[in-house]
Order: C-alpha cells, then sequence, then structure tokens
C-alpha cells in the first residue's frame, strides 16, 4: 500500500493505519473486505457504506487514543453501534471515512439496585442489559424490535423510543451520566449516577439524540425501575379514532398510571396481518375499523388471596365497561393469560412483515400533540387517497405517544414503480400537514442521512443555526459523521 | 440625564433607556430606587443587586426587541423571576446591568388535559401552574418550599428539584417544549408538546440549568399528570441510617413506584423542630436517631366498597411489617388523616425555619448515589465534628433523590463569627467528600455566583471546556447574566 499524500482521496494511508493497529492491536483493526461487509451494509438497503477500515477498540481509552491520532490527521469518522437504524446515520459515505465501532465495549461497569442504576458500555446490546436488570429483580425499560442486535450507545446517540416511552419516557430521559469521547479524543465523564447535580449546563443531552455527529458514547448510566410483577392486555374495537386518546386519558387515571403501552392498529393493518402471518387469528367476532392495544402493568406484588395483577385486572374491567357505557368501544377482549397477551402483541408487531407481501410501501414516523392524533390521521387519510386513489393506509403505532406509523401500501395491481415515484410527494403532503398541526417528522427514528433535507424544510431558522453552532464549537473540523444530521 | 459615553460606565444611555420605554411603554420600565428596591433585594442577604433599570416585557416580542438593542449596545442582561434562587443566580453585580424581569409574562397559554401538557409563561408562579392543572384534574408535580413566589421560568432555568423529585423528575424532566430569547433577541421556539421529536439537537435541555446565562426562558410546555386520589404518609424510626436507602427500594418495589415523597430527618433536626416551632409534638413515644418521613401518592381512584387509599395503605402496612421484621425499623406512624399527614410534614419542613434561633448555621446541598447516603453522612459527620468540636449536624432532606442538605448549626455556646469563619473550610471537607464519593456540591440550588469557585474545582476540565465553548457559541459578547455559573 502506498502513502497518499492526503487523507482525503485515494487509499488510507498505512502509516497511519500502521498506528491505529499499534493502539488497538491487530484484532481491533478490520480492512478485509468479507469481515468489513457487515459494517458496510443497511438494513433497507437504501444505503452502501464505502469505508475501507473498520477499528474496534476494546477500551475508552483506546478509542480516544484512535480519535486524537484521526482527528489530528484530518479523517472523518463514522460512529456504529449495532447498525440497526433507520435513517442511514451509521453508514459511511466515502471510502475515507473510518469506521468506530462499539462492539468490544461491551462490560456492564456496575450494577446498583439499591441507587435504581446500572451501568453499561455502549456495546452492550440493548437486551443484555434489560437481562442484567432482570437479575437484579429491576426492570430497563426501553424495548423496541431491534432489541436483540441494537447495541446501548447507539439507543442513546438516537434517542431510541419504541413501545414503553409512554410510561418511562424515551432513551435520553433513561440517562444519568455519560461517558463520551469528543471528535478529538478528549473524554468527557459524568458516570456520578446522581438523580440531582445542579452544577452547570446539561452535557449528556447534547450527545443523546445527536446520531454520532458531535462524539462517540462508551458508556452511560441508566435508570432503572422496580421489576414488574404482572401485566394486563387488552385488544379494544374502538367506536371512533377520536375514542383512542380518550380511553388513554381514562386508562391513566384509573390504573395509577400503570398503562405501559398503548398502540394504534388499523383494521386495514390487521387484515394483512391475518392473511399474510401464520397462525394469527381475529381475536373479536366482527371487523371494526379501529383497534387499540391496551397494556398495563403491576410492579407491586399480589396482595394476600390476590391473584397476580389482580388489582390492575379489575381496574381495567372497570374501565373496558365506562369505555363501553360511554360509547367509546364496540367490542374488546382482555387476555386471559400470557399466551393470549403474546397473541395480542403479535398481531401488532407483525404489521411492517405483513405489508411486504402487499407490494410496494412508503412509510412516515409522524408525532403529533396526543389530542390531534385521530385528526391527523384522517386528514393524512384524505390527502394521500386524493393524490393516489387506492393507495392503502396502513396507519398503526404508538398512540399513547402521539407517534404514528403512517405507512401506505400500494393500490392493489399498480405497479411498484410508479407507487414508489411518489414518495416524495407523499411524504411533502404528510410532513407538511404534521408540521402545520405542531408536529413531527421523524418522531422517533432520527434524521440520519434520509431526512437531512426535512430538518432544513422543518426546522425554524434559528433552530437550525444553533444546532450549527454546537457543531462547530464541538467539531470544529467538521469530521465527526459528515453528511449526518446537518 | 447626560448621555454616557460608553454603556459601561456612568448613568445608563437616556438615549437607549428612551428606546427601551418605547418598546415596552412606560409600566414596562422600572427605574425609581423603592421600586426597584425589590428586584434589587436577595432573599440570604448575601448579596446586593446594583441595577439602575428593570425591565418588565408584557410579550416575548416586546423581550426581543428589548434584548436585540440592548445586546446590539453592550449592555449586561440579568433575567429575574420570582428572585427565590439561593445562590445570587438573579443578582445583578453592576449598576449597568439590566434586569430582565418575567413578572409580567404571566399567562397560561393553553392546557390540554388529553396530552397531559400545559403551556405557560415565564412569569407565572409555580402555584398558579399547579393550580390550573388541578382545575383540569391533572397533577402538575413540581413542588418546593417558594412555591407562592417563585416564577416557573426561573424554576426551568435553575433546573429546580423539590420534594417529589423521586417520582417524577427534576424541572428539566417535566419539559415538552421551550420559548426562549437567545442574547441577541432572536426567539428559538419548540413548544411543540411532542412526546417523541427526533430531528437534531436536544436544544431545551441547554437552557434548563444554565441560570439564565444563555437566554431568557419565556414559555414552555409542561408534562402533567393523573391527579393524586389519595396519598398516604408514614412517619418510620430507623434502626440505623443504612436502612432509609432499604426501605425505600422496598417501598418503590412494593407499591407500584406510588412513592411520592421520602425524607431523611435526624434527631438532632427534630429536636429543634420540637424546641422552637409552636404546636409541634413528637409523634413517637421516644426518641430515635434518624426518623424517615415516607409519603405514596395513589393516583387511581378507589374501587367499590375501598376507602380512599386503601389498597396503598394496605400496602404501606405490609410494608412496615416487614420493615420491622427484617429490624429496619424501630417504630412508625402511619398518618390517619390529611391532618396528621400535615402534621408529620410540618415537622420536615419547619426544620431550616428552627435552626435560626440556634445561632449560625452553615448548609451544604449535597448528593451522592442511593446507596452511599449513609456513607455520606457518616464520614461528613466525623469530619466537621474533628474541624469543629461541639458542632451540630442538622442533617436532613430529600434522601430519596440521594440529595442531603447537610446542614451545621454553631456549637452551643460558640460565637457566631467564629463558627461562620469555619466556612470555606467546612465547605471544602464536605465537598471535598461528596465528590470523593461521586457526588455533587450543589444537588438542586445550582450556582449563581455563589458557588461559581465550587465549579472550576469540582468539574473536570473537559467539561469546563465545554461548557465554556457552548456559552461562547449563543453568547459570544458574554452579555447574558455575566459572572453566573461560569
Amino acid at each position: 500500500m502506498t502513502v497518499s499524500p492526503s487523507p482525503s482521496s485515494g487509499p488510507f494511508p498505512s502509516q497511519l493505519l500502521a498506528q491505529v493497529r499499534d493502539l488497538v492491536g491487530e484484532s481491533g483493526v478490520i480492512t478485509e473486505a468479507e469481515a468489513l461487509a457487515p459494517f458496510l451494509a443497511e438494513q433497507r438497503g437504501s444505503y452502501r457504506g464505502q469505508a475501507q477500515i473498520c477499528v474496534l477498540p476494546a477500551t475508552t481509552q483506546q478509542l480516544s487514543a484512535v480519535m486524537r491520532l484521526l482527528y489530528a490527521a484530518g479523517i472523518a469518522m463514522v460512529p456504529q453501534g449495532g447498525n440497526t437504524g433507520l435513517c442511514g446515520g451509521a453508514v459511511t459515505n466515502s471510502p475515507h471515512e473510518v469506521i468506530l465501532g462499539t462492539k468490544r465495549l461491551r462490560q456492564v461497569r456496575a450494577i446498583d439496585p439499591e441507587n435504581f442504576t446500572i451501568t453499561v458500555e455502549a456495546g452492550c446490546l440493548l437486551v443484555e442489559v434489560q437481562q442484567a436488570a432482570q437479575a437484579v429483580d429491576r426492570l430497563f425499560p426501553l424495548s423496541l424490535a431491534a432489541e436483540g442486535s441494537c447495541h446501548i450507545g447507539g439507543n442513546l446517540a438516537t434517542n431510541a423510543g419504541g413501545t414503553q416511552v409512554l410510561r418511562y419516557g424515551n432513551a435520553r430521559e433513561l440517562v444519568l451520566g455519560l461517558e463520551v469521547v469528543l471528535p478529538d479524543g478528549r473524554v468527557l465523564t459524568s458516570l456520578r449516577g446522581l438523580r440531582k447535580d445542579n452544577t452547570g449546563y446539561d452535557l449528556r443531552q447534547l450527545f443523546c439524540g445527536s446520531e454520532g455527529t458531535l462524539g462517540v458514547i462508551t458508556a452511560a448510566v441508566l435508570k432503572l425501575f422496580p421489576a414488574p410483577k404482572a401485566k394486563v392486555t387488552a385488544l379494544l374495537a374502538l367506536a371512533n379514532l377520536r375514542a383512542a386518546t380518550e380511553i388513554l386519558a381514562l386508562a391513566r387515571s384509573q390504573t395509577g398510571d400503570a398503562v405501559t403501552g398503548c398502540e394504534l392498529i388499523s383494521r386495514q393493518a390487521l387484515s394483512m396481518v391475518l392473511s399474510h402471518i401464520p397462525g394469527t387469528r381475529d381475536p373479536l367476532a366482527q371487523a371494526h375499523p379501529w383497534y387499540l392495544l391496551l397494556e398495563a402493568t403491576a410492579t407491586e406484588p399480589s396482595q394476600p388471596g390476590e391473584r397476580p395483577g389482580g388489582v390492575l385486572t379489575q381496574r381495567l374491567e372497570a374501565l373496558l365497561d365506562e369505555a363501553s357505557d360511554r360509547g367509546l368501544i364496540l367490542d374488546a377482549i382482555l387476555a386471559q393469560h400470557a399466551g393470549q397477551s403474546a397473541e395480542l402483541w403479535r398481531l401488532r408487531e407483525s404489521i411492517p412483515e405483513a405489508q411486504k407481501p402487499e407490494g410496494a410501501s412508503l412509510k412516515h414516523d409522524i408525532s403529533v400533540p396526543l389530542s390531534r392524533v385521530a385528526e391527523l390521521i384522517e386528514r393524512a387519510t384524505a390527502l394521500v387517497q386524493a393524490a393516489v386513489p387506492g393507495v392503502r393506509v396502513c396507519a398503526f403505532g404508538h398512540i399513547g405517544d402521539g407517534n404514528i406509523h403512517f405507512n401506505l401500501s400500494q393500490p392493489v395491481g399498480a405497479s411498484k414503480a410508479s407507487f414508489l415515484a411518489e414518495r416524495e410527494h407523499l411524504a411533502r403532503l404528510v410532513h407538511d400537514l404534521a408540521l402545520s398541526m405542531n408536529g413531527s417528522f421523524s418522531a422517533e427514528h432520527g434524521i440520519g442521512q434520509l431526512k437531512r433535507e426535512e430538518l432544513v424544510r422543518y426546522r425554524s431558522p434559528v433552530e437550525l443555526e444553533l444546532m450549527r453552532a454546537i457543531k462547530h464549537a464541538l467539531d470544529p473540523k467538521g469530521l465527526m459523521n459528515p453528511g449526518k444530521v446537518l
């Protein structure tokens, strides 16, 4: 390999590569095409990474030394966790960018049940964090589809959402302290595990949700909660869409704020699941246009003589009676055991999979204040149906957070290509509407490279100026995950 | 009044003052000494403000125009809410600084019970926000001693804590959106009221806790919660200090995380209350060295046939039995009605008042991880008693957050002055210890001007560099609340 005169073109400078190897050891540098492939892939197939080098440091100190070196040499760096993001945020855009992978930073550094905290390294799988908490009778509530392969560092860097946000908050709300390597290799540490610490600016929250553009999160102190003792799940057939958030407000007030899941399912979405997902069946006797999957969690042990979750079940039953009396629901089923609860959740979780055999789909991850979700769905549906007659609206998702996955399946019999050609037009209609209703065009998936133009379109000039000022203050050379977010 | 050649010396430039008057009207500018006095006072008497002018804008637009003008003219600005802070953060340090008061920004702009949010202007009193929430059967949980006079804008700017942090978080955790006027008059708005919005850097959290050094918070969207239906309060005599956090962990797990207050009281503190606060009495038959005031809140309505809070009361009773069986407590009393509960809380809340007749006191607002609070108190007590024989340790506070007000009363009969002369020495001992245990030297009171040197001593160089870089990016002229925090 020849030494390139400039690190921004040609092969990677061999001397620099040798220095990196010295810092992290032979096993910490990947350059072989086959071994590199998984780091270059992107799960939706929209992007293809181009890096020649992936560095896998085993310690924060190693990462710090590598970044100090690369920053001084003017080499761009792309942090990557489990590479499960949906917006291309962890994908390299040039062969001269170096991937900084967190998979070897995988220790649970400490767990303190009495402080209700766990200290983990960035490369721990989300499921490993959940399990470590469970082992000491605690809950780490972050939960999402990719939990078996995503890294907690990536979850924090992208401020992941998921199904329990309603009760426990987004990823950023679960963070008490962070360890971050800044672009130039300096290490910022606040792994104190304190509930209260009013000493200067809150630097943590800058890194949560910044998608690796300000530094690399290497470790975090996370909040834990009392472990669940019983769950009660119900599927409700709504009298109308408007009833969904009214029922949620009632449920929060009547269960002691124990609602941990509140997911909307449209009949369209359920039909696709029933058609394509083996072993599913309609749990209610009749078809209804909208369903609500409601879950409440008891974290207190049952009383003497009470069956697990008995009091909570009574409260849910009373809620269903009241909702029925008030004409909010037409039918409902309360799961009688864990297996039945799992069946109900499977209906919800299979929707993206069930959309695939129905042809091309276009997805929108939008949010509005809860009180306007019904209006959002109704108006968005009218807009897209007028734009593409026959389009099938497959709306579902975390209505408890005001977050709807407004997915569209192509009209039956239409060409895939002609539907996909409407991508930008339909996104514009849906996003403009959400924003006009005080909403967001990316509720939980982030910006990455996919939604950069949307960010410029929808965030105010002042917001963008401030974000750029902060980016410049922390990464004046612009070497940290370039082309992402800003 | 003559026009000064430079705004940084001599009387305030009369032309500029006239322009400010044009922007906010006659009633929006205070220059008379008598009317200015309350804005210059500081409640502990440690500081005395020196401003000649206080501007009270009635709208965000007015404030923006005033700040644009002052920033261009190079005039320093000091935001002030209810002026109840404990660290001098809202006090002017030079007659050439202009006070920006928020008291006329006092509208509740919107309340949305279904979205569980309220949108308020910065000058609303905290108690007004609580009451507005209550009126729609919701809870705004921030609660602290000054709630009748502090402004919500100040609460957010200082990231206020208080008694319910344990269950609902600090002030910053209650914010969904902010409106902020930046030092140069630009208005940053994120009043969207969204639970999920992953679109770029989280700018909100920079302003929460920045104590007015980065801009002026003018409005906020705040989270609401289901309103409490019943409260259960108990006072426990601890077998030892270590038992406090063990009982809390048990209580969180056994009540469905319904613990909303967990306050430590030392016998020394209780004795002072019983001696000096009229109408108080020891609720337990014998004296004990440490007490825990525990409160749990039911937000669900009672079941048919259940008295309000009946299930929660049973759970608390079971908890007390278990704690007794395990040797964690020696005695306990469960309040039987609201009046008795108020009596128990009064014992805790009267501690600062009861310290006053006991002579000089020195206060420390420290925190550590919950699992180390007992160790902190024991080691700090040994240190200060060795340094000042006879010093009376009056430790109390929010042990549920790991936050202790480690207050010291002078030795009986010693001179006030000689005790106060130990201020820096004792603070060094206590703060060094807290920091050596991963703790904080200012858990909830902030930095202001009182603790700037501590900030430099205890935060790492990298943290300070980042804070300064952010300050410079947002306020390059350094005109926003100068001499505070950094």
